[in-house]
């Protein structure tokens, strides 16, 4: 039996929010290929982790994401080699939403299911929720986990990037916009029962 | 821990295929939204399961539907008042798809998680995987859960009605055809990893 109950927190009220100057990889689309086709030289299959962050704002279902510009994306990143998924999710989520210096022993994040995996077969954007047929040699392999929050925690991010609190309505049918593999976000945790609280 | 790793039966040499005159109500959309209405007068919010049956052809994954011209459907329907619903599904799945008079102890579903759920707000074609903003009394709630099937079974549907094996490939990202409930199952069993047997 898996957890079917997830207790969420409102966005606004239990939630401190900053930014700071971290070092982020350039995030245009260009230059992620590129990253991703020398990490596949060098050690095959890339293995990413990204966490489906969900708190409420007024009892509606938000979940988090990093905006570049017109660019939205999970929080999450590359495993190491041989790095635990959950383990590499820590590590990436607290880089990424924490305030520097953060110890992944502080990190507030409690890592819930493996929801969906996404494969993409060629140094293209495209990703897809399988191995496209007769694809042998993936070039990325992506799962997705849910995440949810303690009643209180503080997260900075980079200068140049916004953590904002999207809701299920927002995103559902809206690949347009987010693209395939956020917009499946309500269909994937539908199954969930959610309580919202409020704490001041 | 739920399961991760599912077994599946290539479709053609595994399970045997007829037709019965079997009664089944009308499937136009206007005679389902009628009768949907009619029973949530009666018994307020319409509860129903569905089956995602995982088998599949040459090594690629696919699942099974009734098409009834160019309407596609899950196999499953409505519980009765008070019924479990995994007890609901077998029940459903037996009548719809097994031999006239099988016995539900002879049904040979293996029923495992349930993966997403869907609502109906109003007396009208469109389901979403939440509850739409301010409704206090939607009209239906439809679970999905995974079936696998054991190496043999015998199917017989409906003279009217047709059992395909559609390929994830074909649902995937095709609303238009399959609408948004079936064309989400691509990403919603994801993170299942597939053994596929091959039987004679
Ligand atoms: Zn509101
Ligand atoms: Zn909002
Ligand atoms: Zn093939
Ligand atoms: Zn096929």
């Amino acid at each position: 039996m898996s957890i079917k109950t997830l207790t969420l927190y409102n966005f606004n009220t239990s939630y401190s929010f900053g930014k700071e100057e971290k070092k982020e990889k350039e995030q245009s689309l260009t230059s992620k290929l590129a990253r991703l086709k020398d990490s596949y030289e060098k050690e095959g299959l890339r293995k990413a982790v990204e966490g489906i962050i969900i708190i409420h704002d007024h009892g509606h279902p938000h979940i988090l994401l990093l905006q570049d510009n017109n660019y939205f994306k999970l929080p999450g990143g590359k495993l190491k080699p041989g790095e635990n998924e959950i383990d590499g999710l820590i590590r990436k989520l607290t880089k990424k939403l924490s305030p520097t210096g953060t110890p992944v022993s502080d990190a507030p994040w409690e890592i819930g299911d493996h929801v969906s995996t996404w494969w993409r077969p060629n140094f293209e954007p495209s990703l897809y929720p399988y191995i496209p047929s007769h694809i042998t040699k993936p070039k990325e392999c992506k799962k997705l986990f849910v995440v949810t929050l303690p009643e209180k925690c503080k997260f900075a991010v980079s200068n140049n990037l916004s953590l904002i609190a999207v809701s299920l309505y927002e995103i559902y049918n809206n690949s347009q916009r987010y693209g395939a593999v956020i917009s499946s976000i309500p269909a994937l945790i539908s199954r969930y029962t959610f309580v919202y609280l409020n704490v001041d």
